[in-house]
C-alpha cells in the first residue's frame, strides 16, 4: 500500500516531476486523495477534508501550467494546514468545541504563502485542543493515531500533520511549536519537523506579535522537503515586528555540504533527564554515524539552569493571554489542562515574570557561548517512545514520576527556551517497530547550516542499498 | 564662544576633514577638551572625563593615519558614552551611589563598536539614577543643566549626552530609550535623538536580550550625524537574539531624497494629550514646512488605546527584573521612584502581563495599518518645554494634573509601545529662547526612510541664509 501512486515521493521530487510535466497536478492530487480515503478513517489525521476543492484547484493548476504561467515552488503539491492556522472558507476549529463550526474569512500568513507558492490545501490536520499538550486528541474529532501502531499516540500538537505526512496523504505540512509541537510528532511518526528561530516564519494574525516562544515551521518526509516548505513560509512580513529579514529562498538551494570537521556536542539525556531505555538504545546505536560523517563529537550539555522555570512562567502568561477571556465565559468547554495552565498564568506575579526573563536571558548567553564551541547539539527529541493513545500523557519515565502534563516534554521545551532552532530527524526504530528520531540543535538563526547538517545525517544514517 | 575651534562642526564634516588631513585628531580632541574645560563645570554633562586618555588616543589615531592604516568611519571623533553603558577601564556608575566606584572590565557592544570605528571616548555622560525618569539628576553627580537656560533641566535619561552635543564637547553621543530617553533630552537641548526599532542597535551584555521595549540609539547635532553614528552601532551581533540583520553601513549613504508626495499624518497632541501652549505654538508655526516640502499632510492620530496600560506593565516588569534584587539589599541607596516602580512591577499579576501583551499586540496591528496609509507621523516630542532643574518632574501640564512621575512623558512613551522608530529633530524656539523639537515617527524598521525624511525636514526648516 505504501507504494501506491505518487504519494510517497519526496515533495522536492514531486514538484520537479509536475514542473517537468512527468505527471499532472490532478494525477498527484488523485493519488493523495486516494491515500486519504484509504488511511485517514483509521488514523484521523486530516479532520477537515476538501477533496472536491482540492481536485478543482489541481485542475486549475494544470491549466495555469498549460497556459505557460509562472509556477510557484510548491506548484501542485498537496498540503494540509494545522487546524490552529486560519484558512479562508475552510473550517478552523483549533480542536475546540467552541470553534466547531468556525469558518475564517482570512488565511493565516503561513497558509497564504503556501497557496501563493502553488500548494493545494486538501484540508486541516488534527491538534490537541488549542494545541495544548503533545498528545493529539480533542472532543471535536477524537484522537489521531500513530500509523506505526494505531494503539499509540502520534504525539502533538502538530500530530495530524505528522501522520498525514508519514502516510503520504500530503506532500508537505505546516505546524507550530511552543514546547515541542513540531518536533515531537515528527519524532513519533518518522518524519522531519523543524522548529525555526523566532521570526524566521512570521505569524499573522497574532495575538502577541512580540512573542518569542511560539513559532511556526515546516514538516516533511525528508530534510530537503522541510527546507522546501521553509523556503516558502520564511521571509519578512511587515505585520510581524520580529520577522527575520532574510529571504526564504535561501532555503531552496541544495543542502549538500561537506560537514567533515563539524564540532558536535552529544547529549544523551540533556543533563540527567530520565530517558526511556528504548530511546537511549536507538540513539546510542547511531552515535557512530556522526563519527562516520567526520564530525568531532564530544559529550557535552549546555547548562539549562532555570529553563524549566522560565518556560513554565512564559507559557503560563501565553495561556492567560490566549484563553482567560473565553474560559471566563465557557469554562466547561475547555479541557482541564488549559484551565489549569491559564489559571496558573493569571496567578503569576510580576516577580515571577521578571525572574523568568532573567533566567531566559542568562540561558541565551550560556547557550550562545556553548554553540560557539559546538556547531550542533545532539539530543533525544523525546524521552519516551509513542505511548498508548488512550493515555493523556506519560506519568513516569524510566521510573521517575512526572509531576505535570508538561514534564515529559522537557527534552523539547528546554531547547525552546534557548530560542535556538532544532530539527527532529528520523533516526531508527525500537525492536517493537516504533520510530525514534534525533534532535539536532543549531545556532540561533542558523537554520540553513542546521538543515545542511541534518541532510547530511539523514544521508549517512540511511540503510545501505 | 560657540565658534571656538572645530568643536561645533558636524561630525560628518569633522570626520571628512580628519580623513583629508585638513586637521589632525589631536587638534580636534584638544578643541573638544577645551570646550569641556570651559563649559562642563557649569553644566555637568560629562561626569567622568578622561582627558589624558583621550588625547593619547588621538595621538595614536594620527599615528595610525600617518602609517596609512585603514580608518574607521568615526576615525578621530570625540565621543562620550552614556553612563549606563559599560566602558572597560572607565568608571561606570549608572548614576547610582552603589556603583560610584565601579570600573567594568568589558565594553558594552555599542561602546566597542564606536571604538572599533575609530571614535575616541572622552568620558561618560550623566543620567538619572539607573536612567529612570527623564530629568538628569542623581546623588552621585547632581543635575545636568540645560545650556539654553541653566536654571532648566536638560531632560533625560540621555541628558548628559544631549548637553555635551549641544555644547560641542563631543561630536557624537550614544544613548538609550525606554520611554523617550533619546528623544526627550534631544528635544530639550536642540539636538537630534533617534529611537530605532527593536534590534536595530543590538545590546550586549543585556539582562533581558529578548526585551522589545528598551533600545540603544544615536544622538547628533544633525540628522546626518545621527545617521553616521547609527551606521556604526547598527548591524547584527549573534549575542543579541533579536538583532536586525541589515548591515549598519546602509545608514552611511547620503540622506538626500525627494520627499515630495510623502503622506504625513499631523498629530498636534497625539489624540488629546495636554500640551503646553508654547510647544503647540512652535509646532503650529512650522506645520507649513511640510507643505513646503511637498508632503500630503492630513490631521490624523493612531488609536493608542491600551498603550498606557501596556507600557506601565512592561516597564514595571523591566524594573522588577533590573532592580528587585539590589533593592532588597540596599533599599536606602535607591531613589523613591525606582523603588516604587520596582514594587509596582513585582506586585503585578500574570493577568496584568497577559493583558499588556494583548494590548501591545493590538496596538502594533493598528499602528501598522496606520503607517500603511501614512509614511510619517508627526507629533510633539514632549508636552512641555524644559522645566526647572530643581523640579523632579512636571506635576501639571496645561492645567491637567499628572498622577505619576511618568505621565508627562506620554508623548514619547506611547510611541515606544508601538515599536516604531522615532526621531526628535530641532524645530524652533519659544519666545524665551528654549528649544522645541518635533517628533517624526517612521515605519517599523524604516529608519533609513525616516532619517531621509528627517534630513529633508531639517533642511527645509533651516532659517534662510
Amino acid at each position: 500500500m505504501l507504494d501506491t501512486g505518487t504519494s510517497l515521493l519526496s515533495a522536492v521530487d514531486l514538484a520537479r516531476r509536475i514542473a517537468a510535466k512527468e505527471c499532472s497536478a490532478v494525477e498527484v492530487m488523485q493519488s493523495h486523495l486516494e491515500r486519504i480515503a484509504q488511511m485517514n478513517p483509521q488514523l484521523n489525521a486530516i479532520v477537515t477534508v476538501d477533496a472536491e476543492g482540492a481536485l478543482a484547484a489541481a485542475y486549475a493548476a494544470d491549466a495555469r501550467q498549460a497556459r505557460g504561467e509562472p509556477l510557484g515552488p510548491l506548484h501542485g503539491l498537496p498540503v494540509a494546514h494545522k487546524d490552529t492556522f486560519l484558512t479562508r472558507g475552510m473550517r478552523t476549529t483549533f480542536g475546540s468545541p467552541i470553534y466547531r463550526d468556525f469558518i475564517p474569512d482570512v488565511d493565516s500568513l503561513v497558509v497564504a504563502r503556501q497557496r501563493d507558492a502553488g500548494a493545494i490545501a486538501v484540508g486541516k490536520t488534527n491538534v490537541p485542543e488549542f494545541a495544548a499538550g503533545s498528545q493529539t486528541f480533542n472532543t471535536v474529532f477524537g484522537a489521531t493515531r500513530n500509523p506505526f501502531d494505531t494503539s499509540k499516540t502520534c504525539g502533538g500538537s502538530s500530530g495530524g500533520a505528522a501522520v498525514a505526512l508519514a502516510c503520504g496523504m500530503v506532500a508537505l505540512a505546516d505546524g507550530s511549536d511552543l514546547g515541542g509541537s513540531l518536533r515531537n510528532p515528527a519524532n513519533f511518526c518518522n518524519v522531519v519537523g523543524l522548529r525555526p528561530s523566532v521570526g524566521r516564519v512570521p505569524q499573522w494574525p497574532a495575538d502577541d506579535p512580540w512573542n518569542t516562544l511560539s513559532v511556526a515551521g515546516p514538516m516533511g518526509r525528508s530534510v530537503a522537503d522541510a527546507a522546501l516548505l521553509l523556503s516558502v513560509v520564511a521571509g519578512p512580513d511587515a505585520r510581524a515586528p520580529l520577522a527575520i529579514a532574510e529571504d526564504g529562498a535561501i532555503f531552496r538551494a541544495p543542502l549538500e555540504r561537506d560537514v567533515r570537521g563539524t564540532r558536535v556536542a552529544w547529549s544523551a539525556d540533556l543533563g540527567g533527564l530520565p530517558v526511556e531505555p528504548a530511546v537511549r538504545a536507538v540513539l546510542a546505536s547511531r552515535r557512530h554515524v556522526f563519527d562516520d560523517m567526520g564530525c568531532i563529537v564530544d559529550e557535552a550539555t549546555p547548562d539549562f539552569s532555570g529553563a524549566d522555570d522560565a518556560f513554565r512562567v512564559q507559557r503560563g502568561i501565553a495561556f492567560a493571554q490566549a484563553h482567560a477571556e473565553l474560559i471566563a465565559q465557557r469554562r466547561a468547554d475547555f479541557k482541564d489542562a488549559i484551565v489549569w495552565n491559564t489559571e496558573y498564568g493569571l496567578a503569576l506575579t510580576g516577580a515571577d515574570v521578571a525572574r523568568a526573563q532573567a533566567l531566559r536571558g542568562a540561558l541565551f548567553a550560556r547557550m550562545h557561548d556553548f554553540m560557539e564551541r559546538y556547531e550542533i547539539l545532539v539530543a533525544p527529541v523525546n524521552q519516551v517512545t509513542p505511548f498508548d493513545v488512550d493515555t493523556s500523557y506519560p506519568t513516569q519515565i524510566d521510573g521517575v514520576a512526572m509531576e505535570t502534563y508538561m514534564d515529559w516534554m522537557r527534552s523539547c521545551y528546554l531547547i525552546t527556551v534557548t530560542g535556538h532552532p532544532a530539527i527532529s530527524v528520523p533516526c531508527g526504530f525500537t525492536p517493537d517497530g516504533l520510530p525514534v528520531g534525533i534532535q539536532l540543535i543549531g545556532r540561533h538563526r542558523g537554520e540553513r547550516a542546521l538543515l545542511e547538517f541534518a541532510h547530511a545525517f539523514e544521508q549517512a544514517n540511511a540503510p545501505s542499498p
